[in-house]
């Protein structure tokens, strides 16, 4: 590479006539760029065995996405890869924190393995919420000495710290592994965490925040010395709301996220190339905008070996011909041309490792989804449409054969938790309104954070179908009418991704889907919301398989109001 | 700290009515702040068991300058602290290069044991080009695995990569020490490299510069990603010429060092301080400024507990009463008051380790200082005033009884270098134009890098007892006057620094100054002017213990011309 760079050696490729971001600067620059192997190795006048006529287009840094689940695409790193690639993306920071509450460490070893010899470097951040707590059975449980197990080069620090009250209050478990990465990246994670709780969780070690959902939040966060990333999930799209925060003198601290998309969004939309158009299209210069999606996540990350177009880091490298439309063309990376208009080109077969064998230790057929009938009112959850917050209700159960039913009409379905990891038989059981089906049942493995089976049914014979019928996928999503599946997508990999191509994977989610909706369900993805319905430190009512949990007192709760 | 934050437990001291300069988001603040034991626990409403009303008064985070060898200083760790906390810098990255190229690791592990317990924190940059060159002969050699032998945790990285050739043209030492450095902080060092030998010196790894002289220089390495040091040192000026390349969106990549300051300028003037004054005088906002010498090279270090005022990070605290004057009043380390009103308060002893013992291996009386006639021209280094570069002259030689003298009517003095490492005996003799003694020698064991003793005399008899006099001292800048010892500067340490008072030190320079000048030297220092003539990579003539080199061949060369 030196001595392409100093001019004694022609280039592999020089990339002529183009427009260069100059992401330090931010500058455009009228300069050619030399690549040498997977490296860039000077800009200025070179020559080259091979040559890119880029006729004026713009050439980028590829860019890097700060925080992602890639679980939440429901596919496998290649085929994620796949997915964000042709769309600029060259480089994630992804929190494997799904996978991780299913295998543990063999879930994230899986991760590190099936994201080798990609077009996409995948770097790891270690989870460190494993479980999110004991009100529910996770497949894992990594404390701090299990997390120090992590030393592939890849793995660059610790992932989200959600438990913002163990680290504000100065918890030992996160304190141990706070000092396992010591003097590492740590991010964090806490919504809505103002004021005096704020210096506390920044005094206890994260340096990132990406739960901003107010520019007066992300305001303050900044100001705390937090860097924020600005997310636009699926589920919670929040780059219009915190764009009027930055300014150019706070902006240094700010990158994008998605965090968790589905395969839709991914394939319909984008990821971060989605996100540089919107913020563009608030009118963020272009070139200010393109720094929050490379220069600025590299430096948080000490990724000194990319996000910019320079000599010595990585050719990873996105052609755009207009830089406000910002419609990727083509994509190099490490040197490689790796995509073109939207698709992959040729890449040497990546290892497909095996995955860690489902966990999957369940009897459908002894599941009981019974509730005897008492007196009194009963716990309800109710669905908030759009928000992964629930209502706290309390209602009159409808009574019949001196069993608590599911009453479609009353829109009141069973839901139930069965606990998948341990094989203990488990069951959590309780009531949900605002899912809306009007019969039949349906079931799934994505069920956060501790991804055991959850259901939510009209009918208890229905439920069991689709329980069984998940059980034998090894993990999935299935909708079940009459006792026969209408419509399932298998996630055999912990019961999160399938192997199969994410065109694939979002054609049977669309299928699932539908058939969800069919059944009477009202909301945009009744299996997204049913999803969150599990994830007990997320307000107010949620339920595990150790049954109902009020999340606001943080502890298990009875069905029954006494 | 956690219970302090979150305001469970006051704090030790809180900080009122004062205005915060944020150098995350560029605002001033009007918030107090609260410290607990060395750290900041929070900004906002706190109790405190001690309370320091700041009326007003701005608060600013210590200020770390990025890059200065404090040898430089002439006095130790200790006192260079002294000289520069009540000015506000409470970070130095230092590197000991100067005491390297005398004692090899022992100087650079004497230099981190005599930086313990300061007020100051001294972090360590492993000193890469040790010796400059062999085309003269130093105490020491460090390869990549002697540097790789310094593991304590103050030491950031790879000092200065000054042999930017070496660098450019890949050099196997030079890889070496890169890969030995690999993923930490390497400085660069690359003066007037521009074009593709800029791009391969970016290539090989350096990450910042501190060389630049013109703002066009500055931009080209802001743009192929080097981070950029506004240097402000006794001997090379260059704030204010590069200040215009700044610019709202590149000097996030900016930082000040002093590199060198001698004891007048960091007495008189200030460092960091003084750079902030000057910088803001030009019309640069203060609170950018601030960011130059707070946020942006704890950035670029890696050093994620200081450079900024925010929760967690050391309290190291700074008091100015105006914004634009910038004049510190009080400075707090680690939460602890240490100066006041331009003096160090009180502060436990500091740890004192002993220094290497002298490399004083000369025998003065059997050095060799003539030269015999011959038929002929010889060169003759051409002293520039105030620049470290020489001309090279060549003039008919003034001979007298078969030897070559001394002429001080032709400002022609003999200069020369008595290798002092090895007792090797080797004395290298030339002639030098441009110092204008009249009468009488001076000498020191200030000579970059090798620091060898330097000696220039108008009469061999006085070179002799100048030379002797350096020797006793071991080490030091003394002036000599028909055969007495009319002015001297003990520098006992490594024969580069004193451990007296700064003051003291200071009053023995000038003296030694004033005696070369009323010896009828024109130069504003003789002796610094002198400590560069035998700097054999920097153009043009200079002169070792091995001879005369020609710099720009890179080689020895006879003192007469052919």
């Amino acid at each position: 590479m030196l001595a392409v760079a100093r001019g004694d050696r022609p280039a592999d490729v020089v990339f002529r006539h183009g427009r260069v971001v100059n992401v330090f600067t931010a500058e455009v620059e009228g300069v050619d760029v030399a690549v040498a192997g997977s490296r860039i190795a000077g800009l200025g006048a070179y020559e080259g065995a091979e040559t890119v006529d880029l006729d004026g287009a713009y050439l980028l840094p590829g860019f890097i996405d700060a925080h992602v689940h890639i679980e939440s695409s429901m596919a496998t790193p290649p085929e994620f890869a796949r997915a964000v690639v042709p769309r600029g993306t060259t480089t994630v920071v992804s929190d494997p924190h799904e996978i991780a509450n299913v295998h543990g460490l063999a879930g994230i070893r899986y991760m590190l393995a099936a994201s080798e010899g990609l077009p996409l470097s995948v770097f790891v951040m270690a989870s460190s919420c494993v479980p999110a707590t004991h009100m529910g059975t996770a497949g894992a449980e990594l404390d701090a000495s299990a997390l120090a197990e992590l030393t592939d080069p890849r793995v660059l620090g610790l992932a989200e710290l959600m438990n913002f009250p163990g680290a504000i209050y100065g918890d030992d478990g996160v304190l141990a592994k706070l000092r396992a990465f010591a003097g590492r990246v740590v991010d964090g994670h806490a919504p809505g965490v103002v004021g005096q709780a704020l210096n506390a969780y920044v005094a206890a070690g994260p340096r990132s925040d990406h739960e901003c959902t107010t520019p007066e939040e992300a305001r303050e966060k900044l100001r705390r010395g937090l860097f924020v990333f600005l997310r636009q999930a699926t589920n919670a799209q929040n780059l219009l709301d915190l764009l009027p925060a930055l300014t150019p003198a706070n902006r240094r601290r700010a990158a994008f996220c998605t965090d968790d998309r589905q395969p839709p969004d991914l394939l319909d939309e984008g990821g971060i190339d989605a996100m540089l158009r919107m913020a563009i299209g608030r009118g963020l210069a272009p070139v200010e905008a393109v720094r929050l999606a490379t220069l600025n996540p590299a430096e948080y990350f000490g990724l000194h070996d990319r996000g910019a177009v320079a000599p010595g880091r990585r050719a990873d490298l996105v052609v755009v011909r207009d830089l406000e439309a910002l419609e990727v063309e083509d994509v190099y990376a490490a040197g490689r041309h790796v995509a073109h208009a939207g698709a992959t080109l040729s890449w040497p077969d990546p290892p497909r490792p095996a995955p860690p064998a489902p966990s999957m230790h369940v009897e459908a057929r002894r599941v009981d989804f019974r509730i005897p009938a008492r007196d009194g009112r009963v716990r309800v959850i109710g669905v908030v449409p759009d928000q992964i917050v629930t209502e706290r209700l309390e209602l009159a159960p409808t009574v019949r054969g001196g069993e608590v039913v599911a009453d479609p009409e009353r829109d009141l379905l069973k839901i139930a938790v069965v606990e998948r990891h341990t094989g203990s038989g488990r069951v959590g059981v309780g009531l949900v309104s605002g899912i809306g089906l009007k019969g039949g049942a349906i079931a799934g493995t994505v069920a956060h954070d501790h991804h055991n089976i959850i259901c939510i049914g009209a009918d208890d014979a229905d439920m069991h179908a689709a329980v069984a019928a998940v059980a034998d996928l090894g993990g999935g999503l299935v909708v079940v009418n009459g006792g026969k599946v209408a419509a399932s997508l298998p996630l055999p990999v912990g019961g999160l991704m399938s192997p199969a191509p994410i065109e694939a994977i979002r054609r049977d989610l669309d299928a699932v889907v539908d058939a969800a909706r069919s059944l009477g369900s009202p909301l945009h993805d009744p299996f997204m919301a049913m999803a969150f319905l599990a994830l007990e430190v997320i307000p107010t009512l949620k339920i595990t398989d150790l049954g109902l949990i009020d999340v606001d007192a943080f502890s298990p709760v009875s069905l029954w109001v006494e």
